[in-house]
């Protein structure tokens, strides 16, 4: 059986603070062995100050371009959103979908207004969202696994998905390619995306996106969970050349 | 809290078997309020007959073709998968990505081999999915919301999540765009897919590909599942119009 259970809202996180105490005072003790954090990326992302003031924010001639061709109001978010982007994939329909770098394909880069302190500030993915991941289990007692997670749109299907960006401790995927069936016949297409699946799961134990509980804990994903940090949400990234819809 | 469990397996499920009563039977009793019934496609799909034996396949010509371009060993299966697709959105790498009838965009318009009882069988996906769901609901004790899932590939991102075919009484998805987030702040572009992610969820609570586990119980969502049936995964489809990456 798998449970999801949110943990109590965090106080507002500020850069610097220590997220990991934060976690634990929240948690009321250490971690299980086998847990799951599932964290909102936007308080992890605040903790490590990755948080821009639009007041002090330039938009660059491309920026301002851009904001043009999409209807967006305010240049200077594009401007942030491009310096997170590697390279813009969709820019239409009032939509710019970028490639980040890290590899992640997603509405502004990651970038949102939504939940941030102050007004005028735009909150953006972590650096190294699994080194995030990595660090926050290294802190916490019990080092359960941890999920840094994001909200994605997907192609061809309305409304968004929780997503894995940063992992440490918990397989990202399952791979069943080449094993076999309930009738011994081999599964051909079957690489489950288990850390993008659990994000999901977490998601839904959230009151709401204003209920202000971004720490979620998942039991029964043992069998994922792993003594080394792993590979991370790198290993989910499907590259350009791998890619059919670039 | 969320909580998912899979039921006990299911016995091979055949063409024209009560589906409900075999659900019923696994459950061991009346589904409670409130709860959500994930069922994997195939068990669906085998009840409803919607499963195709190779042996009477006679390929087309455009099957023949497009079977050589991809390398795919058996032009049979591209003609049942060219049955099933109202447009091919890419066929490269190996890979035929459809449009299915209802509009899904999967790989191989969600017709598979793997648990399908006979050799050389496929199963395709339900002909109505969203009626399928409704059907059971009303055959079922309790009358449970129930989300019909499959497993899709995702653009940009390496594995498979579930996601939702079919779905009665649930509300596919929950919309905040408008409303506030925890600072009193316009949430812009947060839009839940709530079926997909409890597909996922559900995903999760099974055994294993291997473990013949069609059937999950959410409890939790009590405060997405709807008396109607609602508008179902019909919803959930991204028209060509409106998408960026058709």
């Amino acid at each position: 059986m798998i449970t999801a259970r949110a943990l109590p809202g965090l106080p507002e996180v500020r850069p610097s603070d220590d997220l990991a105490a934060l976690l634990a005072q929240a948690r009321g003790g250490r971690f299980a062995p086998g847990e799951v954090l599932v964290i909102a990326h936007k308080v992890v992302s605040k903790a490590e100050g990755r948080v821009v003031d639009l007041a002090g924010v330039q938009p660059s001639p491309r920026a301002l371009e851009l904001a043009a061709v999409l209807g967006k109001e305010d240049p200077r978010h594009v401007e942030v959103v491009l310096r997170e982007t590697a390279e813009v994939v969709r820019a239409e329909r009032g939509v710019l979908i970028s490639r980040t770098r890290h590899g992640f394909v997603c509405a502004n880069a990651g970038v949102d207004a939504s939940n941030a302190a102050g007004a005028g500030e735009l909150i953006m993915l972590p650096v190294d969202p699994d080194g995030s991941a990595r660090a926050l289990r290294a802190a916490l007692a019990g080092h359960p696994a941890v999920v840094i997670a994001d909200s994605f749109g997907r192609a061809w299907r309305h409304g968004q998905c929780d997503v894995a960006v940063g992992i440490a401790g918990l397989a990202p995927l399952e791979d069943w390619r080449g094993r076999a069936d309930a009738h011994g016949r081999e599964l051909h297409a079957t690489w489950i995306a288990i850390a993008d699946q659990a994000a999901a799961a977490a998601d839904l134990a959230r009151g709401g996106k204003d209920a202000g509980e971004p720490a979620v804990v998942l039991t029964g994903l043992e069998r994922h969970v792993t003594e080394a940090d792993g590979p991370g949400a790198a290993e989910l990234v499907r590259g350009r050349d791998e890619d059919l819809f670039g």
